[in-house]
Formats: structure tokens, sequence, C-alpha cells
């Protein structure tokens, strides 16, 4: 382990955090309110934190497996940490533990909260607790698209040309220039957002907020009642739109921009995940029609706003989906596990792992009947390796041993099935609301210390793509280089 | 597709179907209730069609992998729909639909019931509703140690040695000499727990019918109450040492009759089904002793027998556990997948593929250090094939599919999630109660008749290990012989 490299990314991602929180300073200043000297405080205590640990001299700048590994799960961690100071400094949410809960949550872009009166937190709190989720998206996909296939642990080598393959001893340089065309994209998708919401005669302030909640997939609002607050259906329909191009593989918009149409068309990832929206989309606005609403127009709008809500572990909402019918929860419920594409800023599963896992068990059929054939499983026009299936089907394994688990040490809680099982699969799917009682007019503010750290736990764990942070508790990991 | 002899075998099911019924027309003639000439004339109706299916004259005689998969699944629900014929004619079940949910119950057994008052039933009736626990645990031990891996399809070819491979085309004499011994385990497991009960003071006809029930991991009992009704530490004893024998796979009984008492101590399916049990009745005793009861005695007794219970997905009760703490629930929640051991009567995921998942994950783990290295997955001193790996997890893949569908499919009767969520879990392991609407002093009389066909599909689903039914809808199955 070269730990001198690893204290200096880490120095490095701490002063760009400080560096993060300058808006929300200014905002504080400008609206002069309690929360101007906890953010002054904060800056400064973490850019000399991070100088400090960025000035120690490093010899070898080496950056292997285990190096790339640390720094993923540790600076997460890190961030979030660091990145609580001001709730806690400014009094807004003063226990620490709920503090670092919403941190995670806003970084991991779950949006999960536990503020039950969002609307008395000072503007340069409510700034920064957003701007986690866009800092939180932007460093998403740097890490599924650039360092994961780097470091071999992904599943998805989507940038397969860009990334150096498994060895991983130069793949800082290669970051860079797919993090550009990643980061230009991200930008447009949010300036243009921006400029919608402000259409829309949404405020600048809120219009932004609610952008970086959607490009990062994440969640968090200014109001309690989420987007539903708005009564807007320009609004509803603009975030709509941002939310399902959120979930959408940023490979394709690469493919977009270097004019590969043919590519993006024959994409089986998307297709599904489009097909599963409309698929749930219709189920759930048969079953309210019938049920709750007399409007077709309604129905579909809210059933189509909370499917992609959910599908791209956003989590706003227009509607307390948890007053739906039986048949509705259960879709969503589903979508909490699915996710959105691989690639982009949600969380979940991911489709292209389930469209992987239902190719796997057709070819298990097939191969009822024709034992000795060799059925190759392919992507479009690539055939999916037996290492990556192998680890697609561990992926998931491993997924659903953390749920399981999770629901059983959240259970010690007391609360209702529906409540804990949710709760578990909403942060673990970096979704943000759930069932019963945390569903979308509710907070996760009623759990115990031990279940919040829980849950925290589980949004990176999420996040990281379960590897990540698994891996640091595997010995190999802590040995001396070899 | 060779009909001529599926038929013939179909005949001869139904022919021993008939007899199997003649014990319950001897109990309704000695106790001369109105279910007397219900099974008279299921017996007759029975037996004549089953001789007129066998009697038509078949040329060709070779089973192969097709006409297996056929008759093991359409045996399966044949056998379930005479089998209704009593409960419907006597009007102990009037209605069609739920006679055959409970004979499909019976059959796969599962132990869910819809009867409301089952002390009201006629004699006959009631040791017919567990006899089909009985015959169906036989059933399935040929179905699983024998059929299946000479299928190709199984995923655990256990009796390696006996079983002729995936060709299958001479399969039938050697699962007479498999079956042979597996009968004789079968029937001493069920003497000596006749036996045992009686010594317990349990009536003769009680004492047959819970035996039934235990080692066919079936879960019917003659009690609303289920074994709570005997308020008997000896019983409650008794019946979970053989729920837990029961839950153990055959194949480790026949290597101590020859002796190989090495091969049972070092098997590790068994340590960790003994370790699952061990530790999920440590922790619900903890989790009881602290908030229900101050006996340890007694929460240890009861956290056992349900655990038990559950994990072998018998189904029998000594207490209400819905009322249970959710931290307890939470586990027997999770033990409804994990089901007992392969090649048992029991139902559910099986421990062996769970073990096979975690070692794949841990696999997965260590090659993100050596990502080049070839890691052989083993299950004792045999390496595990990737084709079986693969096997089992597109199994467990499929498990999930079919289980978040259905949870989806029987929302529409608008029960809560807690019983929506466990009545799949509790139809498609196997297993029999679940918790909320279909808790253990509940049944699934209040689901509507689409519901009880979706669980009837899934309980023979999961009894039939999920791909020979779902083959059934595949296109190759029906081709022309090939």
């Amino acid at each position: 382990m070269n730990y001198g490299i690893v204290r200096r990314v880490l120095g490095i991602m701490l002063i760009f955090e400080a560096v993060f929180m300058i808006p929300s300073l200014l905002i504080a200043i400008y609206y002069k309110q309690e929360d101007m000297y906890p953010f002054l405080f904060s800056i400064i205590l973490i850019s000399l934190i991070g100088l400090m640990m960025y000035k120690i001299k490093v010899e070898n700048k080496a950056i292997k497996i285990r190096e790339a590994l640390i720094i993923a799960s540790l600076g997460w961690i890190l961030i979030s940490l660091f990145g609580s100071l001001p709730f806690v400094l400014s009094k807004s949410i003063p226990s620490f533990v709920d503090a670092l809960f919403e941190t995670v949550s806003g970084f991991t872009t779950t949006g999960a909260t536990i503020v039950n009166d969002v609307e008395k937190l000072p503007k340069g709190i409510l700034f920064w607790r957003s701007f986690t989720h866009w800092i939180g998206g932007m460093g998403i996909l740097v890490f599924t698209v650039a360092f994961l296939p780097a470091m071999g642990v992904g599943g998805f080598q989507i940038f397969k040309a860009e990334s150096p393959g498994p060895t991983a001893d130069r793949f800082v340089p290669r970051i860079k220039d797919t993090a550009k065309l990643l980061y230009i994209t991200y930008l447009s998708f949010t300036a243009i957002q921006i400029i919608l919401l402000l259409l829309g005669k949404m405020s600048l302030f809120e219009s932004v907020v609610h952008t970086f909640g959607t490009v990062g997939t994440g969640g968090f609002s200014t109001r309690v009642a989420s987007i539903a607050a708005y009564n807007s259906t320009y609004i509803q329909v603009v975030i709509t739109i941002f939310m399902i191009l959120s979930g959408i593989s940023y490979s394709l918009y690469y493919a977009l921009i270097k004019g590969k149409w043919k590519d993006v068309l024959k994409n089986q990832e998307l297709k599904l995940y489009l097909g599963i929206i409309l698929v749930s989309t219709i189920l759930i606005t048969i079953n309210l029609m019938t049920t709750m609403y007399n409007s077709v127009g309604k129905s579909f709008r809210d059933a189509l706003f909370q499917v992609s809500s959910i599908i791209t572990t956003t989590g706003y909402a227009t509607v307390d989906f948890d007053m739906w019918p039986a048949f509705s929860k259960a879709i969503l419920f589903m979508l909490m596990f699915v996710g959105g594409c691989a690639g982009s800023t949600s969380g979940g599963i991911k489709v292209i792992r389930i469209l992987t896992l239902l190719k796997l068990v057709k070819r298990e059929i097939q191969k009822i009947f024709h034992p000795r054939a060799m059925i190759a499983i392919k992507n479009g026009e690539n055939v999916i390796q037996s290492e990556t299936a192998s680890r697609i089907t561990s992926f998931c394994a491993l997924y659903f041993f953390i749920f399981v688990l999770s629901v059983i040490f959240i259970s010690i809680d007391g609360f209702d099935f529906e409540t804990s099982i949710s709760a578990v699969a909403t942060t673990l799917g970096s979704v943000g609301p759930g069932f019963g009682g945390i569903g979308p007019t509710r907070t996760f503010s009623e759990f115990g210390y031990f279940s919040k750290i829980v849950f925290s736990i589980l949004m990176l764990l999420g996040r990281l793509e379960l590897f990540t942070i698994v891996a640091l508790f595997s010995p190999s990991i802590w040995k001396k280089q070899g």
C-alpha cells in the first residue's frame, strides 16, 4: 500500500470540497443568515487539513488497484464527514450522526433526509445540501465510467477503448480525457434545466437547487412537499424529462456527440430502460384511473413522474405515492431495485445487469433441451465473457445478501415490514423516499442512531458498486506492496 | 415429443393416486362420515381414467428430456387436479379453486391453507389432506435426487454415480435402485416419529397426520392453532428434531447407511444449514427474552421450533410468531428464502445454492486484487464447474424475478406489503404460513381467485425447481422428436 499517494489525493479532494463550499458561503453572506460563520469556519478548516495532507512529500506516485480502491471509498467517506460540518455548526442539524446521514445521502445522490422542516433551513445550508448531489453525481460519472473499469472492478467497461484495462498503472491521464467530455455534457444538462425551470416561473434559487437534485438523480428539495409544492404541470414535465435523461448512460451521449446515432438506437440497455418506464407507467396509470383519480391525464402524468423518479433513483414526488393502491406501490418498489442505466448518475442494480441476468436465465432454459450446446450471451454485438457474467451475478447476489442482512439489522428499531424493507431498498438503491414510515411526505428522523449509521453505510455501498467498499474489509488490501 | 409414453406414465400416476386414496376411504367408512361416498366416487373415477390412459398401446417407450419434463410437471398438476375431487365432492371445500389450492399446497408440501376451521373437517378428508404431504415428499425425493440429475436440470448431481447423466435414455432402472433406499429411510422416519408422538400421548390419528406434515416438511395440522394446540414440550421437541432431520439431504442418510461417517461430518451444506439454525435461534432467543418472554427456556424452545419450521419450509407453529418483534420476524422472513438442504423434502432456494453464491462473491472480491488469477470454487473436495455455478446463479435470478413479478400480481388484491410479500415468499418457498394477513393463526381464504391461482402456480414452480415448469413455456419442448 502506497499510503503517501493516497494521503495526497485525499488532500486534493478536501481542497476541492472547501472550494465547492464557497458558493454556499456567498449565499449565506448575501442573505445574512446564521450559516455564514459555520461555512467560513468549515472552509478554512477543511482547506487547511487538505493542504497539510497534500503537502507531505510523496516519492512513489504510482496508483495501483489497492490505492484506487482506498481513494474511492475513503474519499467518499472523508468528504461526507467534513461535508457535514456546516450542518452541525449552524445547528441546522445539531446531531452529528444525523448530519452525516444527510451529507452521505447528498453525496451519494440518494436524497433520503432526516430534516422534517426543510423550509426553515437557511439558504446557504439548503444550497450546500443540494450541491452535494451535483458534486456526487459528477464524482459518480468519473468513478463508474473511468475509475471502475480501470480498477477492473466495475463489470462494465463502457469506455473500453479509453480504459487501459486491469493493470491500471497509468490510468490517471486517461481519466482526464474522458472526464472532460462527461463534465461538458453534465454541465450542459444543468444549464439547460435551470433555464427551463426559470421559464416555468420557478425562482432562480429553487431552479438551481432542483436542477442539482435532478441531474445528480438525488432528490433533495427546498420544499417539504417536494415537487408537489409547485402544482405546475410544466415544471413536472421538465423534471420528468431530465430525470429520464439523467438515468441514461453518459456513454450514449458521448456516442451522440461523436455522431454514432446507430449505436444509441441499437443499445439494448436503453431499450429495456425505456420499456420498463413505459410498461410501468401504463400499468400504474390504469391502476390509478380505476381507483383514485378520474382523469387519465393526471393519472398518466403522476405515474410517469413517479416511475421516472424511482427508476432513476432520484426520489422527487409530485404526489404522496405511499397513498397509492398496493399494485402501484409494488411496481414502484420493484423499480427501486432496478435503477437506471450503467454509466449514469442513477443507483440501484442497473438495467444492464438485470438484462444480463435475464439472458443467463434464458440460456439455462435453452440448455435443458441442448445440454451440450455452447450458447454465447451477447450484449448487442459483443459477446459477454463468462468473467463478466460471473461478476454481474456476484454483484446481484451480494446486493441481495446485503439487502437481507440490513433488513434484519434495521428491524431492531421495530418499525413495520413495509418501512424497514423499503428503507433498506431505498438507501441501498440511492433512491431516497420509500413507503410507510418513510413515505415521500415523511423522513428518516425517527430511526435510531444505529439504523442511521447502517443506512449511511448502505448508501455508500450502493453508490460505490458494493465491491469497492466490501474490498476494504478484505485482508488483501492492507498487505504490503506485492 | 413421444406423447404415448407420457400418457402412459401419467396414467400410472393416476392409478397410484387412486390407490393412495383408499386409506382415506377406510377412515371415512370407520367414522361413518359424509366424505365416504366422495372418496369412493373419486377412487373409481381416477382409477378408470388412469387405466384408460395406461391401456393405450405404446410402441416407443423411450423417455428423453422432453418427456421427463412433461411427466414431472404435468404429473404434479394432474395429481393435484384429481386430488382435489374429494374436497369438492364432500363440500369440505366447495369452491374448486380453493380445493385446488389446498391440494397443490398438500402435494408440494407447502402447507398453506384456505380452510379457516380445520377442526370441523371430516376425518377422511383430514387424513387425505395430510397424506398428500407425505406422498408429495416421497415424490420430491425421487424427483430431486434421481429425476432432476437425470434430466440434467437440477443443478445438483447428488447421486452422481447413480445418475446416468444428461442423455437420460436409460434412467428408469436407475431411479428404481435409488428410490428404494430413499423410501426405506423415509418410511423409517415416518414410523419412528409416529411412535414417539404416540408416547407423548397424542392420538394415533393425530400422530400419523402430524408425522406426514413433518417428514414431508408440509405443515398441515388437524388443529387451527397448529402444534400450539397440544401445549406439550415433549411433542414440540420431537417435532423440532424431525423437522431438522427432514431438512437434511437424504444423500447423507444414504452415506450413513453405507458407513461413510466422514462424508457426513465434512459436508459443508450440512454445516451451514445447522449453523444458520443455531445463529438464528440464538438471535431470536435474545430478542424474545428482552421483549416478550421472561423465560430463557421458553424463548429458546419457541425460537428453535419456529426457526426449524421455517428453514425446513414445514410451517408448523407453537406460537403466533406474527406477534413477535420485527427483528425476529425479519430473520424468519429471510429463512423462508433459504430453505433446507438440496435432496431433502424441503423447499426454498436451498442452502447449497446460497453457499455457492457466497463462494462466488468471495471469489469476485479476491479477483479485485488478483485480476488474472483462476480461482476454483469448491464444494468440499469437488470443484464446482462453471456450468453448475451458472445454473445455480440463473436459478437464484429466476427465483427473484418470479418473486418480484408475483408480488406485483398479488398486489392487485390490495393487501398490505407484509401480507403480499410474505404470501409470495411462503408459497414459492413451500413454507406455508407468512406474516400479517396470512400469519400462522390465519389463512389464505381472503385472497381472490386470481391470486389463489397465482399461489398454486408458485407452489408448483418452487417445488419443481422452477425450470421444470418454466421449460413448459419454451417452444423447444413442443417440437417434434429431434
